[in-house]
C-alpha cells in the first residue's frame, strides 16, 4: 500500500477554500450576467493541433500531452514507437498523443468562436470560469492547475465595449473590497507612434520590452537597455521624452504626433480619450478604492493585442503581487483559425492571485466559511425522533442545521461544533423533549436559554 | 489552416447549456448546504498509481493518462523508450506517465480522507461537483468528459445517515420538480443472507448479477441465468421465493432468515426497517413525485458497498433512462490508502442525465436561459451619452442590462435583441433624450409605450 499524494503543483481544495473562491467567482459571474455577457464552457481537452503553436516555444513545453488510448493494439505499435522517437526530439506526433489540456482561455475561446460562427449572435459577448494546466515549476502561489476568468466581446470596433470592460473591473474590485486598486491603460497604437516618431517600427518590440521595465530599473536602466537593443542617441532620447509626459499625457503627446503627422499614434489617442470619457458616464459614484491611469510604458506581452490595453494590480503596501488582471483589444484572433476581420477586446482576472490578495488583507467576509447554522446535540434514541422532528422544521425554513448521527459524550459532539464553526447548538434532553422545546446555545455570546421552536427558529434566520 | 474541431466525445457548452446545468448544480448546492455537507474540490490529474487498478480492468484501460513532460531530455530517452514497451504491453509505466485524469470522484475522496485525517473534523459530510474522464466509447448521452455530483458522510455508522440521504434525493427531485420518481432501497446484508440461505456464499456475486436482471427478463430468465452461473434446482427455487416475495417484504423475509438463523439477512433487514423509520420523521409533506420501493433484486454493480444500497430512477413513460442517482454504505473504501475502518455512506447525482431528463420533460424554468433583461438600442453618437447614463442606472439596480454597442440599423439591432431572448427593448431617440424618459417595447406583449427611467425600473425589477 503506497501512502498517497498528489501530483506536484496540483492541491485539494479543503472546504474553506472552495466557499471562498466561490465567494469570488460568484461575485464576478453576478457582475458579468448584470452587464449583459453570457457564460460558456469548453472541453478541458483539445485536439493537439488546436494549442501547438499559439502559445510560443515556451508555452508549446508547457502543454500537458494526453496519451492516446488504446495503443496496446499490436498493429499500431511500430506507429507509435516512430510517434515516440519524434516526441523524444521535441517534435509533436498524433500517433502518441493527439489531445491536450487545455492552457488558457482566449484560444479555446477563438476556436469557439470559428467552430459556432453561424450560430452565434454578433456581437456575442462571453465569459468563461474554468480550469486550465501547465506543466510550469511549482513555486509558492503558482499551480500546474489552476483558474482563469475571462470576459470578452467580439464582433464590434466600438469603444464603449472598453469603457464597459473598465466598468466591470472596478465594479469588480470595489464589490471584493479590495484597497489601492490601480487601472493602467495604454494603446497599442500609442506604442506604435512612438516606434514611428523616432523611425524605428522594426524595433516596436524591443522599446515595448524595454520600457516595460521604467518601474522596476528608473530611468537609466531603461536608456541601457534601449541602446543595447540597437537604438541610437537620438532615437532614445525621442522615446524617453515621449513616455515621460507627465502631466496632461495626452494633450501633449497628441502635439508631438501631429506635429509629425503620426496618424496611429494620434488616433492611439483618440481612442483612449472616447473610452475614457465613455467610462466617465458608467462610473460608479461610490468608487473610492480604485484609480486609471494611463501609462505610456505599459506594454503587456501578448502580442495579439492592437488597440488599448489595460492592466490592473493592487498596490496596497502590505501586498508583493504581480497584476491581477489585464487585457485589451485584438483584431485578429480568430484568423488563426480563418475567421478573419473579426474584432475582439477582452479582460482577464487572475483568481488565485485575488484569492491570495484577499486573504493576505483578510479582506473575506467573516460568515463567507460558515456553512452549517446549527447543530443538535444527539442524545440517544429516546430523543431521537423528536430531534429529526425540529432538524426537519429548521431545513423547511432553509436554515442549514445538521444532527450528530450519534450519542457520542456530549462533550465530543460540543468539540465537533466548536472545530467546525457551527455557531449554535441546539440541545435536545427528555425535558425539551416533554415540553417540546430547546435549549440553545449560541457559541458568539457564550449565553445559553431554552425557546420554543417557533423563536429557535427566528433566533437562526 | 485546419478547419477547428474538438475530441471525440467532447462538447461545447452554450449560454443555455451552461445557465441550465448551473440551475441543477445550484439546486443541488443549496440542498446540500441546508444539510451541512461541505464543498470539497480534488485536483484534475492524480497520480496515476492512485487510480490504477481500483475500477477492474475496464476501468484502467479507460482512464486517460497524461504525458509526461521533459521527455525530450536526452539522458531520460532509454528509460522512456523502455517505458513504452511496457506500455505498448498493456502495462503502466511512470517513466512515460505518471499522472492521469480523475476518472470518478469515489477513489479521489478516499485519498483526500486519508491524506487529511488529521486535520478533519469526523464525521466529515462532504459534497463534490466536478467533471471526471472516461476514454469510453463515445455515444448518443455518454461523454468522455462529464460531471459527477457526490455526497458523503464518513466516520459514522448511524443510519440516520441512510435517511438524511434518501431525504436528499427526494428533496431533489421534487425542487427540481422530476415527475415519477422511483427510488429503490435494498441491503447487500439482505443480499449475502438470500446467498447465506442456500448456502451459496461464495456465489454471491453471480447471484446479485443475476436477479439484478429481474426487470428486463423475468422471472424464467433470472432462473435460466441461476443455472448457468451453477446454482442447482434447490438454491434457484429459495432465491427466487426470497426475493419473489410481494408483500410486506420485510416481515416475510425476516420469517424466513430467522428460521434458519441467518444473522447478516436479519441485520440488514433491521436496518432497512430503522432507515425507513428516520426518512419517515424526515419526510416533506408536498412530496408528491417519488416513492421509495424495497427491492430485493436490486444489487448495483460496485463490489465496495456493504449496506444499505439506493438506485433512482425517472419511470416516466416518456422517457427512456438508465438510473439517475445511486448510492450506499461502504465500510472500507479508506483501507485502499492505508486507514482501515472507517465507515461511510454516499449518494451520486448523474448530473448529463438529469439534464438530459429535465430537457425531455421541459422542465426546466422559462427564464432560466434568460441573462440579459433589457437592450437599449444606439441611435447614434448624440444619444450615446445619455443611453449610458440609462445604461448605469438600471445596473445599479441589478438589472441585466446591455446598450448595443454600435448605432447599426434599428432593424438589426432588433435581431439582435429578438434572437439573443432578450425580453425588453429600450428605445432612446432625440425626443427621448430631451424628455429624459425612455421608449419601452416589450417583446411578449408585443406593447410599446413611452415611460419614465422611474418607471422603467419598476417595470423591469
Amino acid at each position: 500500500m503506497s501512502k498517497p499524494s498528489i501530483p506536484q503543483g496540483t492541491r485539494d481544495l479543503t472546504p474553506e477554500v472552495v466557499r471562498k473562491r466561490q465567494y469570488i467567482l460568484n461575485l464576478l459571474r453576478h457582475i458579468f450576467e448584470t452587464c449583459g455577457f453570457q457564460p460558456i464552457e469548453t472541453p478541458s481537452m483539445e485536439n493537439l493541433n488546436t494549442l501547438m503553436g499559439k502559445y510560443g516555444e515556451e508555452g508549446d513545453r508547457l502543454i500537458f500531452k494526453i496519451l492516446n488510448n488504446g495503443l496496446n493494439d499490436a498493429s499500431k505499435h511500430e506507429k507509435t514507437r516512430t510517434a515516440l522517437e519524434n516526441v523524444l526530439q521535441g517534435k509533436n506526433d498524433v500517433n502518441l498523443t493527439e489531445r491536450a489540456l487545455r492552457y488558457d482561455l482566449t484560444i479555446p475561446f477563438a476556436r469557439y468562436v470559428v467552430m459556432h460562427q453561424h450560430e452565434l449572435i454578433f456581437p456575442f459577448r462571453r465569459y468563461q470560469m474554468q480550469p486550465v494546466w501547465r506543466a510550469d515549476r511549482p513555486q509558492k502561489g503558482r499551480y500546474r492547475e489552476f483558474w482563469q476568468c475571462d470576459c470578452d466581446i467580439v464582433g464590434t470596433n466600438s469603444l464603449i465595449n472598453e469603457a464597459e470592460l473598465l466598468y466591470i473591473y472596478r465594479e469588480a474590485f470595489y464589490q471584493l473590497k479590495i484597497p489601492n486598486i490601480l487601472v493602467r491603460v495604454n494603446s497599442r497604437k500609442i506604442l506604435s507612434g512612438i516606434a514611428e516618431y523616432c523611425s524605428a517600427q522594426d524595433k516596436l518590440t524591443d522599446i515595448t520590452i524595454a520600457i516595460d521595465k521604467l518601474d522596476k530599473v528608473g530611468k537609466d536602466g531603461v536608456i541601457k537597455e534601449l541602446n543595447e537593443r540597437g537604438l541610437n542617441d537620438t532615437q532614445v532620447g525621442d522615446i524617453i521624452r515621449l513616455i515621460n509626459i507627465e502631466t496632461n499625457h495626452l494633450d501633449h503627446l497628441e502635439k508631438e504626433f501631429t506635429a509629425k503627422n503620426i496618424t496611429i499614434g494620434i488616433e492611439g489617442i483618440r481612442e483612449l480619450r472616447d473610452t475614457l470619457a465613455f467610462h466617465e458616464e458608467l462610473k460608479n459614484n461610490s468608487w473610492n478604492n480604485s484609480e486609471i491611469k494611463i501609462d505610456f510604458t505599459l506594454a503587456r506581452g501578448l502580442s495579439y493585442y492592437t488597440g488599448v490595453i489595460v492592466e490592473v494590480n493592487c498596490i496596497d503596501p502590505a501586498v508583493q503581487m504581480g497584476s491581477i488582471g489585464g487585457g485589451g483589444r485584438y483584431d485578429d484572433l480568430t484568423g488563426l483559425f480563418g475567421l478573419k476581420n473579426l474584432s475582439g477586446v477582452g479582460v482577464s482576472f487572475g483568481i488565485d492571485r485575488i484569492y491570495d490578495v484577499m486573504e493576505q488583507l483578510q479582506l473575506f467576509p467573516q460568515d463567507v466559511s460558515i456553512g452549517t447554522k446549527a447543530i443538535i446535540i444527539n442524545t440517544g434514541a429516546a430523543n431521537e425522533i423528536y430531534a429529526l422532528q425540529v432538524l426537519k422544521q429548521l431545513r423547511e425554513q432553509g436554515i442549514a442545521t445538521e444532527l450528530f448521527p450519534e450519542a457520542l459524550k456530549f462533550d465530543k459532539q460540543m468539540k465537533y461544533a466548536f472545530n467546525r464553526g457551527i455557531p449554535y447548538v441546539i440541545i435536545i434532553e427528555d425535558e425539551e423533549r416533554n415540553q417540546q422545546n430547546v435549549r440553545v446555545k449560541d457559541f458568539n455570546s457564550g449565553k445559553q436559554s431554552a425557546m420554543s421552536i417557533e423563536a429557535l427558529i427566528s433566533t437562526l434566520l
